[in-house]
C-alpha cells in the first residue's frame, strides 16, 4: 500500500527527478520519447504528485463528475459503479450531481458545479448529453466531458461519446413476441427526454413493419422510466376492446410495473400475457416470472466512458501526441425468460378485473 | 442566480469587507458578537469565497464524502439524496466512495480518501460507523466524522451520530404478525456486520418471549441483505417438517425473495403464507401483494447526519462557540400491507415442489 513517489517515477522511467518534475508540470523542454516514458511509468506505478502541490503548480485536478437525471435506482448505481471502476484505475474521485434536466439554468448549473469542486471534467448521461445547446454550451467553456448517449451509429461530431444501440435492441425484442405468435403488441414509451426512449420505440416499430403488421397507436402509450408508469400504461392497454397479448415496456421497471398490473386483474403471465424489459437490472430477475429484457451492459458502457474522459485527460495534462481513444459502441443482447411464450391457443384473454 | 459577493455579506452584517475577510480566514481579531453576525449573512446568502483563493488561504474544503458498503441500491440512493438535499442547503459538493468493509487497511483507504481529495468530513453509514476501531483510528487523525448507526439509545460517546432504532420497529413487526395469529414465525438476518441486523433479530426475539412464544432456532436463518439470500433462506424454512406461516425477512429486498420463493413454490401470500420486510424501500410497494414492512426515512435520516456534521465543520471553521447540534434518533413506523393476514383458517401449507 506504500504510495508510489517521484523517485520510483525517476528510476523506473530511467530520467533526473528534474524531468519528472517538467512532465508532471507540462513543461515544453522534454524531448517526446522521454516524456512518453515518463508518462507510462507514472501510469504503471499508480503515481500521484502530492495534492497540495499539485493543486498550487499546475491547477489539475483529480476529481470528475458524474451527471444524471434517472428515476432508476438501479441504473444509477450501476452507472456509479463504472464510473468508479475507471477512476480507481487511474486514482480520480469521482463527484456526483443529480441534475434536474429541466432546469432552464442547467448549462450554468453545471458550469458552476465544475469550477466550485474545481474537477477535472464530466461524465454526462442522458438526457443532458443528448441536448446539443448543452453540451455545446458547456464544450465551449472549456469543460472536458464525455456523454454517453443512445445511438445506432458513432455521431462522429468530434466529441467523445459512448453510444448504446437501442433500436437494434429493441427491435431484437420486438421480433422475439413476433417470432412466438404475436401480433398485437403494446409499446410503452419511456423518459420522452431520453432518447433512448425513441429509439427503443423505432426498433419497435420497424419490427412491426418488416413483419408486415400494422402499426396500432392505440397500443404505444407514453410515460417515464418508471414501475408507475409502467402499472398504469398496462391498465390502459388491458382495458382496450382488443387488448394487446404482448406488452413490451421500456425498461424493466416498466415491465415490472406491468407484470403487477397484469396480476392484480388476474392475468396468468406468461400464457395470456407476455411482458418483456428493457436493460437487465436486477429487478428483471427478481420478479416472478422473470422479465425477458435485452441486456444492457450499464456498468461496462460507464467504465468505458470514463475511461474516454480520463485519457482526454491525461493527454491534456502531459501534452500527450497520441492518437485518441476511439468512440465505442454498444449492443444490448436479447435475453428470453419466463415472461413471454406463445399463446396458449385455447387462451381467452381474463379482463381487468 | 447571481452568486453572492463578499461585499454583499458585509452589507447585510453591517460591517466592513476586511472584517468579513477576518471571519472567513479565521482570524482571531473580531469581536465574538460581530463574528456572529458575519457568519449568519454567511449562511443567509449562501456565500462562497472564491474557491481557489479559499483553497490557498485557510485550506477550508467544501466537499464531503459519503462512505458505504451495501449491496441495497435502493437504500444507497436514498441516502445520496438524503446527503445531497444537505450538501444543496449549504454549498457542499459530495463525492462518494463505495468500500469494503471487510478490507483489512479500511482506516488507511479512508484517511487516504479525505487526503487526497482534501474533504471536510466523511458521513459514515453501516457497518463501518459501527467500528468502534475505525472510528476511533479516523478520529484520531483529525478527520472529521458523523455516523449513521443502528442503536435504541444515543451512545453518547461524544462523537456526533443519528441512531434508528431498529429493534422496536422489529418488535412492532413481530407484534403485528403474532396479533393476526402467527406462533410460528421465521425470521431472516440481513447483513451479519451490519448493527441494524442484530438489532432487528433482538426485536424479533423479544416480541416473541413477551407473547410467550418460545424461540426455534430452527426458524431463524443467516443471510445478507439481498433478494437471493431472501430467496434461499425462504427456500429452506418451507422445506421444514413444520414450516413457518409468517416470515420477518430484515429488509424489503430480503421479503421480495421470500415472496419470490412462495410464489415460485405454489404457496399463496398472504393466506397462506404472511411476509414482512423493513424499510419501505420503493421495492415494497411493486411487489404483489405489496409488503408490509416498518417505513425508514432513510432520506430524512441521512439528510439530518450530514446537517450534524456540517454543523461541526463550520462551528470549526468559524470558531462558532455556540452549543454543538445534538444527535438525534428516528423510530421506523410500522407500515401493514397487502403482504401479512390471519391464516385462513381451513388452510393447510402447501409444501415448495
Amino acid at each position: 500500500m506504500r504510495r508510489s513517489t517521484i523517485k520510483d517515477v525517476a528510476e523506473r522511467a530511467k530520467v533526473s527527478l528534474k524531468t519528472v518534475s517538467r512532465v508532471i508540470n507540462n513543461e515544453s523542454s522534454v524531448a517526446q520519447a522521454t516524456r512518453a516514458r515518463v508518462t507510462q511509468a507514472i501510469a504503471e506505478l499508480d503515481y500521484e504528485p502530492d495534492p497540495s502541490a499539485r493543486n498550487l503548480r499546475n491547477g489539475f485536478s483529480f476529481a470528475i463528475g458524474l451527471v444524471y437525471d434517472n428515476p432508476n435506482p438501479y441504473h444509477i448505481i450501476a452507472m456509479q459503479k463504472g464510473v468508479l471502476a475507471a477512476c480507481r484505475e487511474t486514482g480520480f474521485a469521482l463527484q456526483i450531481q443529480p441534475t434536474d434536466s429541466n432546469s432552464p439554468l442547467l448549462a450554468e448549473e453545471l458550469i458552476e458545479f465544475v469550477q466550485r469542486s474545481r474537477l477535472a471534467g464530466l461524465v454526462l448521461t442522458a438526457p443532458m448529453s443528448e441536448r446539443k445547446d448543452l453540451v455545446d454550451a458547456l464544450a465551449e467553456r472549456g469543460i472536458a466531458l464525455v456523454r454517453i448517449i443512445a445511438a445506432t451509429d458513432d455521431p462522429a461530431d468530434g466529441l467523445p461519446c459512448v453510444y448504446v444501440d437501442d433500436r437494434s435492441a429493441a427491435y431484437e425484442i420486438t421480433e422475439h413476441l413476433i417470432q412466438l405468435g404475436h401480433r398485437h403488441i403494446g409499446f410503452l414509451w419511456g423518459g420522452p427526454r431520453h432518447r433512448s426512449s425513441g429509439e427503443r420505440h423505432a426498433g419497435y416499430e420497424r419490427a412491426l413493419q418488416d413483419y408486415g403488421i400494422t402499426v396500432d397507436k392505440r397500443l404505444v402509450v407514453p410515460g417515464d422510466y418508471t414501475f408507475d408508469d409502467g402499472f398504469r400504461g398496462a391498465r390502459r392497454l388491458l382495458a382496450l376492446h382488443e387488448p394487446p397479448t404482448a406488452i413490451f415496456g421500456s425498461n424493466d421497471e416498466i415491465a415490472a410495473g406491468v407484470l403487477a398490473a397484469a396480476k392484480s386483474a388476474g392475468i396468468d403471465v406468461p400464457y395470456e400475457l407476455s411482458i418483456a424489459g428493457f436493460e437487465d437490472s436486477p429487478f428483471s430477475r427478481q420478479s416472478w416470472p422473470q422479465l425477458t429484457t435485452a441486456k444492457q451492459a450499464t456498468e461496462a458502457i460507464a467504465r468505458q466512458a470514463t475511461r474516454l474522459l480520463i485519457a482526454g485527460l491525461r493527454r491534456h495534462a502531459y501534452a500527450d501526441d497520441a492518437t485518441p481513444p476511439r468512440n465505442q459502441g454498444f449492443l444490448p443482447q436479447l435475453v428470453v425468460r419466463g415472461s413471454t411464450a406463445p399463446l396458449r391457443p385455447r387462451a381467452t384473454l381474463a379482463k381487468p378485473k
